[in-house]
């Protein structure tokens, strides 16, 4: 098969065809999403997790093509996506059948890719760790992201209040999801919005304003850090809001955890999927021997919603 | 009645009667547990809610006097213990009836004083905020204080391996009670232990350590900062760990939160006390009229558990 080689530069080079080992899935891919992480891990910063591809590509959709030992649930044939450690710039991928989810009725093949990375994300982080309930206000920073785009939808549709930070000529695209949108670069957004949950990309940059955002009891989820990496906490403002900071990453989580997170999001996320509530939201689709200009179209932040890759 | 009174110093003095109000009951108070927290309110920095009494005390055993308009679930007589916003140092109080519990079976009314307080910040915190599960292992800070000794019986009852700091001196108490003792002042905790929840009262000169002792997908709960309140925080290690920070105060909660808390001891703490897997741990008693000595013998950490005051 053909796959995304990072070797000085991204390359669609021939490689071995991969096998579904015991308790594994190989899917022909249809579409893969494309993540930050994968520019992180094009330049060598990032390297996959032991037992992944080499390849990058953290989500895909496509047709089971084959299923390893053990596996019961799912068949040759079978439409779906998948959260993968690695390797959905490829043609075909093997995957454990435990981060593999149905293709959710209305959503079709080649738009599911842009869903099960941003859900997993998105539902462990409001869901499972912050404990989102409805009626509360979220603060989803860079709105207009993959992330943002979802996680707009996803709180809007648990009936909470969504503000979201973006680029003024992305604010009518994010009030479409259902954000009241804030002009980060001409507005501070910790005068606009008092946060219950806040899902914050940028890390040490926005630390103290975000506390400064958050309500009594709030959560700020940090799930990225492209504002830095250490900064000042003032322990007393957490007291005085009894607030929680929690930090978390996705693809470095062991398969049980992961394995909980695609239930979570088959249970929970998968019928507001199914009902229109959430939509996969699709910049623009790219072939896979394009990967490396579509990078930097990522890298530059043009994009609302997902950028896709085709083989 | 008497009370005490904070007036340039502590003064054992004549106050009006309190009345309970719609749902509250009035309390005969047997004893009363002394807190961190009333020494601030001694010194005028940390000021009743609103709605409390002006006296010192967060909490005391006692009988019921008189019920409010309202009040179900309590009676004249009955045995108590009660969480207060304050006015525990008097011979009565009165308090909302959503923050009493029954005296556990087993106990003596006159020790039930030293239990309110450190079991409702202790299940709040390492219960209802961080989830702590069996078979986990839990560093407690300061484990000979109220909380550290209510803490250790707890974590050990649910099954956790339970590690505390303490003065050499104490040692032996905080062993007794179920956990390795780290000899904070010629060890680095840091080095000693990993740990999936820290409870921790010191703040921002244990903050670095503090995530560096915790294992990944690790909370640290934060309930005072007497090591001060700002510091540097590396968001890197807390994705990295996957860990949360979460830091609260009990007694500025709202009342509806307490009650939840309040219930949440009773349906799980209580039994572990009435079982006698978990005791109240009571340094000494100390007549009312001479609080101003004994909130020196707190300040000084010299005692190991509880001091409690009786009118």
């Amino acid at each position: 098969m053909h796959a995304i080689v990072i070797d000085g530069g991204l390359h669609w080079a021939e490689v071995p065809d991969p096998e579904p080992a015991a308790g594994e899935v190989l899917i022909d891919v249809v579409a893969a999403g494309m993540n930050r992480a994968d520019l992180m891990q094009a330049k060598g910063q990032y390297p996959p997790p032991p037992g992944a591809p080499p390849y990058p590509g953290l989500e895909c959709s496509g047709r089971i093509a084959a299923v390893g030992t053990g596996v019961t649930g799912w068949a040759p044939g079978d439409e779906v996506c998948a959260l993968l450690g690695g390797g959905g710039y490829a043609q075909r991928v093997a995957v454990a059948a435990a981060c593999v989810l149905p293709l959710p009725a209305g959503v079709a093949l080649a738009d599911a890719a842009a869903l099960p990375e941003v859900a997993c994300t998105v539902w462990s982080n409001l869901t499972m760790v912050a404990r989102l309930r409805a009626g509360e206000t979220v603060l989803v920073h860079g709105g207009a992201s993959g992330i943002g785009t979802f996680a707009i939808q996803y709180a809007t549709a648990l009936g909470c209040t969504v503000f979201a930070t973006a680029r003024a000529a992305k604010h009518a695209a994010v009030a479409a999801l259902g954000a009241t949108p804030i002009d980060y670069e001409h507005e501070d957004f910790a005068t606009r919005v008092e946060a219950d949950v806040i899902l914050d990309i940028v890390g040490a940059s926005y630390l103290e304003r975000n506390l400064a955002a958050l309500r009594t009891n709030g959560r700020l989820m940090i799930i990225g850090a492209q504002g830095g990496l250490t900064t000042e906490l003032n322990i007393g403002w957490l007291l005085a809001k009894r607030a929680t900071v929690a930090a978390t990453t996705l693809r470095s989580r062991p398969l049980e955890e992961k394995a909980a997170i695609v239930r979570g999001v088959r249970e929970q996320v998968w019928p507001l999927v199914e009902a229109g509530r959430i939509k996969p939201i699709v910049d623009r689709r790219v072939p896979m021997a394009e990967a490396a200009e579509a990078l930097r179209v990522l890298e530059s932040s043009a994009h609302t919603g997902k950028i896709l890759l085709t083989p």
